[in-house]
């Protein structure tokens, strides 16, 4: 058993993931905890070069069988090196993404098996669970149209700018949506829905309320 | 099922593979047939890459986990965009290396379960098995001896100039060899064991005369 937290924020692109990710460290540091904070695809020096992998618009011929290996081979290095060694040490690791991306991703979204994503995935990573992901939700609309305004484009999403992954089409972003609801909804006891059309102090507070009643069931 | 011909070539470093897989290629061309060479990992564009992080010695805190992961990343796209194309036109496909090497060097040499390895390998592959393999044998001091005399250094086989599969221990190799072998004897219908302490001209008529020989029995 470790003696850690681990805790992951997961939901479809443009719901404020990384602003949240870093306010709820900010908030943990704060209040004294010892948090070590990481992302995936990335979190090592490994893989981070397979996220650069996974990322670059001139591998548009990559098969989903290989995306779905390359997430797991980056997880099992990240689980190794950093979230187990910090577990064991008693730290809080907040990670932006998880597990749970793949089965959204390349389950839901681009029609992998699940049970071939969780089997991968399981053996990636020695079975490792997280304590609590939080899961910010919003229409898939909202969300592109605020990664839009952000970079400065609102008319077109298949702007140059947009990332391989981003520039896919809408109908897969909803289909990655409703896999992770299925997910929120299947295991409430481990997933926290956050609604991510509200405002961003509104989200933390939300958060912040449900990491204290989670820290206190323990 | 496909047309083609899928061969592949194994064996522990330094028993002359990718010279007898160069010389089968041209001997095969020469004799009129429709030939694709490759070899792993890599053999695609995205698989080069993952090949660079598989070699690169900085990366020497590699989990053996995300080491299987990353060739069956590479693996599965090299199938879907290269072999399994190929022999689908009817081609024979010479392939060094393939998911023996898997076998052998992350479930016999780095203690891996074997069983993990052929489940991933078998989904990323969509179960992707070679007609023939010819796997080169030799005893590994004689190997090793051999990569160094090509490198100029006799002495040191850890000198500079090894990469980071080929510098680990002498008896590492040693239990990859008999992974080898150990495959060899329980598959004798698929694999050919070549004796790789004989001279190049020797090796390669074994090789050519075993696929007169199979070929002739299909």
């Amino acid at each position: 058993m470790s003696k850690g937290l681990f805790i992951t924020f997961e939901g479809t692109e443009g719901g404020g993931k990384s602003t949240q990710v870093k306010l709820f460290v900010e908030k943990l540091t704060a209040e004294g905890y010892n948090v070590v904070q990481t992302r995936e695809p990335g979190g090592t020096l490994i893989s981070e070069k397979i996220r650069a992998i996974l990322l670059d618009p001139e591998n548009n011929l990559m098969d989903g069988m290989t995306e779905m290996l390359l997430y797991a081979a980056s997880r099992a290095q990240h689980a190794v090196e950093v979230i187990k060694p910090a577990l064991e040490q008693g730290k809080i690791v907040v990670c932006d993404r998880f597990i749970d991306a793949s089965i959204a991703y390349q389950g839901y979204g681009m029609g992998l098996s699940i049970e071939k994503i969780l089997l991968v995935n399981s053996l990636a990573t020695g079975e490792l669970v997280p304590n609590r992901t939080y899961m910010l939700d919003l229409p898939v609309e909202i969300g592109m149209q605020r990664i839009a305004e952000k970079r400065g484009h609102n008319e077109d999403l298949r702007a140059i700018g947009l990332d391989r992954i981003e520039s896919k089409a809408i109908e897969y972003h909803r289909k990655v949506r409703s896999g992770f609801l299925q997910i929120a909804n299947t295991q409430p006891e481990r997933v926290t829905l956050i609604d991510a059309t509200q405002d961003i102090g509104a989200i933390e507070q939300d958060i912040w309320k449900d990491f204290l009643q989670m820290e206190n069931s323990l």
